[in-house]
């Protein structure tokens, strides 16, 4: 594919300031940027960049103003990041599989599977199964009997869903994650012994969510545990029997989301935060990464760090003392020495 | 199945207060019950629920006592969560299949598999494996030389158990688990580089042992990695070799022990805690989430939290006043300018 | 195998004090050492098992002068890890597939795959993939489109690598860890929905990299994922897209590193370590099990704990103090009251 940054800024509704013949062959990144490729300057920290690098073509905000000479040909536009977006994909070469069902997959005769649906090698797919059109299930895939998924929905290798679980139109799951395994539900018996709690409720991924690799959702012990609409998580995450995650929410990796909590929509959430069960927080939550969450969150847009968490300012004013507790019990000793003086002079 | 609420009641030794032909299909969160099914209350913070529920029997404490006019019928037991384990196990269709062996897994001859045995597509068995009678493989599992598990057993889809491991009678081992990966062992050479030390040894489950999906559970350098008799781990637990875990010990998502850690009996460990190496936990410890454990606990039943972890109690009450560290900080300064203001006054 | 301590002197360039003659058949642990094994004292904690051991034969470092009498025969030599990676190496019985490719694999004809090569089971090969020889490939691997891999290879069960990744010669891929999925990257479109950022990069491991289970670590959005010669990562690793992990860097399990972070050379990152992104590590850093860098770090060998971390010595003294803010607080009211006492003296 060779196009041109004229070509480029019609697509994005872009405004090019430079030479509009500049050719783009692919995408690179603003400090290593090679000749004949496109890249983006979004975050201020790359600034620096722009000026020196070897990329043909630079997509910058519209109210970007240089401050000194730039040699790469410019495309403005309002939304750099979205820009972008639409901009990969054009030069995207992703993973694929053909549309068709491979010999090697094991099907039961009661899935209804609907048209242009790819299933690659070794996938097994139980009982009264039902697949949308235009899904591609990588291989070694394992879908549980009577799970649902809808259409345009792409399931990367080894992913395992069990039973009764339902996967939303255009959902993505990265490889080995596991969905619909038992939650973690015991009680301790006359001996002392844990008995297991049976775990009869499944798991729901609404419409166009996204789930990184090897993370980890489990069904509800009745009920279901839901991950809600346009919500994106990330890798190595833990989600407990019957939680909800809100919509839009975006969750980074080797987070914990203990059991029967409930996050609002459009929250933040950090990596490696903690959640304690039995919580709700409210939308528009942002939690610093490592935060550990030990009851509600009533206010929406609250900002969050510590753990147990709170106001993520207050936060970084009592750790910025913290830092200092030495220095402050010196004082103190200074002090009371002092005030010992004082005494005696009296 | 449709049952009445006397006839549960006779099922978990309980007392009926209100309608006993109460019809019932199945099970329900209190707060979301509906008609016909049956719901428990036994978290204090669901109280409310219990007023407004629409789901035909509630399960309750024998200690219970209504403030107002309740709909539902009840049953009175001693321990509401060992009854609901009993009657959700009524209610459970999980995940299931044949007690046969699916003509796509590949067995060495030299496995001995006992009768009554599932084991589903894709699963990999290799030379001189045993595997106990009613238990259940499912696909794309794999099991490595030598390997030897119990009796019932279940073993979830994509686990993977390296050579010589063992599995005791009544396991279950969720999606996508790693049993006896090489433990994190390397020393430096002559010329700085990392050196594999050969990791020997194996991985031993126990008879009761649950571990969820996800985890990993690394075989010792030599000798054992031990999951003691009814030990539950919950998923993504990192667990490297030569850690002892004890008998009916719980230890929840995401936590990980480095290596020859040995955690007692009974204990209950939260999600997200670290465990240096080399430490010795005693029985029955409560290790609150996100603690960090630096060094061995040698009294039972200890509480603690923090990281490095400290006594539950005395984390809290340190953590109260960090958060009030600006305000000790100014408190001080006032303190120094009313020395000074008595100074001058001398 | 029954060798001496004699041989295992010669093989070590040790020196025996004790019984040369002494029979050896296999490895133990100091602590549970039987006789007719050969145990090692590398760790000062386990000083006092040498006295009691019942191993035959103890691997000690050249300066160690017992305090009391010993019953084994001892091998003294320069360095006891390095010597014991060699012996435990002659005793290794590891997971083993013959060097073959399994009927049951799928390997597109576009493949080109060297010799002596072993492909177990199940195993996908996708498209123009080549594999170096000696290179072993456990059951249920999936090898995606254009994916490189060098020689004497080891990949373990179900590993999952995405299409253009590259794995250099000699790395170890322990089970079900995933290799190039696609890293966490999301703009908001104008409705407030997120909409994918492509990532088009890959991931690259250099020579002699290890990587343990159930690790993900995510391709680029543009360029490479780099984990450089002779990096060691443990388990349930997260490295989120661009990520550079220095040379003879070791990570220990269930750290996260976010996106485009450089971490040094020669680095020693403990568990459940999270980095934020967009940051750099300078050679030789010690960060200490559950620290999270928030920022740059600019001086080579630092060594760190807290989060934010800070240096080491500091966030130990300060935390010595956290303990003690309830005792400290009491201490300021106490002051105060003097204060009191002088002021209404005056």
């Amino acid at each position: 594919m060779q196009i041109t940054a004229k070509n480029i800024a019609q697509l994005i509704d872009g405004v090019v300031v430079g030479d509009p013949s500049a050719p783009i062959s692919g995408p690179s990144k603003i400090e290593d940027g090679q000749p004949g490729t496109i890249t983006f300057l979004a975050n201020p920290k790359y600034k620096e960049y722009i000026y020196t690098t070897k990329a043909s073509v630079v997509l910058v905000s519209s109210d970007f103003t240089p401050e000194k000479e730039i040699n790469a040909t410019l495309i403005k536009v309002e939304n750099v990041y979205a820009c972008l977006a639409i901009l990969m994909e054009k030069f995207n070469s992703s993973l694929s599989i053909k549309s068709e069902i491979a010999s090697t997959a094991v099907i039961d005769p009661t899935a209804i599977i609907k048209e242009n649906v790819a299933i690659d090698d070794f996938v097994i797919i139980k009982p009264h199964v039902k697949i949308g059109q235009n899904t591609k299930i990588f291989g070694q895939v394992f879908i549980g009997d009577r799970v649902e998924i809808g259409q345009d929905v792409i399931i990367y290798p080894g992913v395992k869903i069990y039973h009764n679980c339902k996967i939303g139109d255009r959902c993505i799951i990265h490889a080995n994650t596991v969905i619909g395994s038992d939650g973690f539900g015991f009680a301790k018996d006359d001996q002392g012994n844990f008995k297991k709690i049976p775990q009869t409720g499944n798991v729901v991924l609404e419409n166009d969510v996204e789930i990184g690799s090897n993370t980890v959702i489990d069904r509800a012990s009745m009920g279901s545990t839901i991950i809600k609409e346009g919500a994106k998580l990330d890798n190595l995450i833990q989600i407990a029997h019957n939680v909800t995650v809100g919509k839009n929410t975006a969750i980074a990796a080797q987070t914990g989301v203990a059991g029967s909590t409930t996050i609002g929509n459009e929250c933040l959430i950090g990596g490696q935060v903690g959640m304690a069960g039995h919580i709700s927080i409210a939308d528009g939550a942002l939690i610093q990464a490592q935060s550990g969450l030990a009851s509600s969150i009533k206010e929406v847009n609250s900002k969050l760090y510590g753990s147990p968490a709170i106001e993520y300012q207050t936060y970084l004013k009592s750790y910025a003392y913290f830092k200092k507790l030495p220095e402050i019990v010196h004082q103190l000793r200074l002090i009371q020495s002092q005030i010992d003086n004082l005494k005696s002079n009296q």
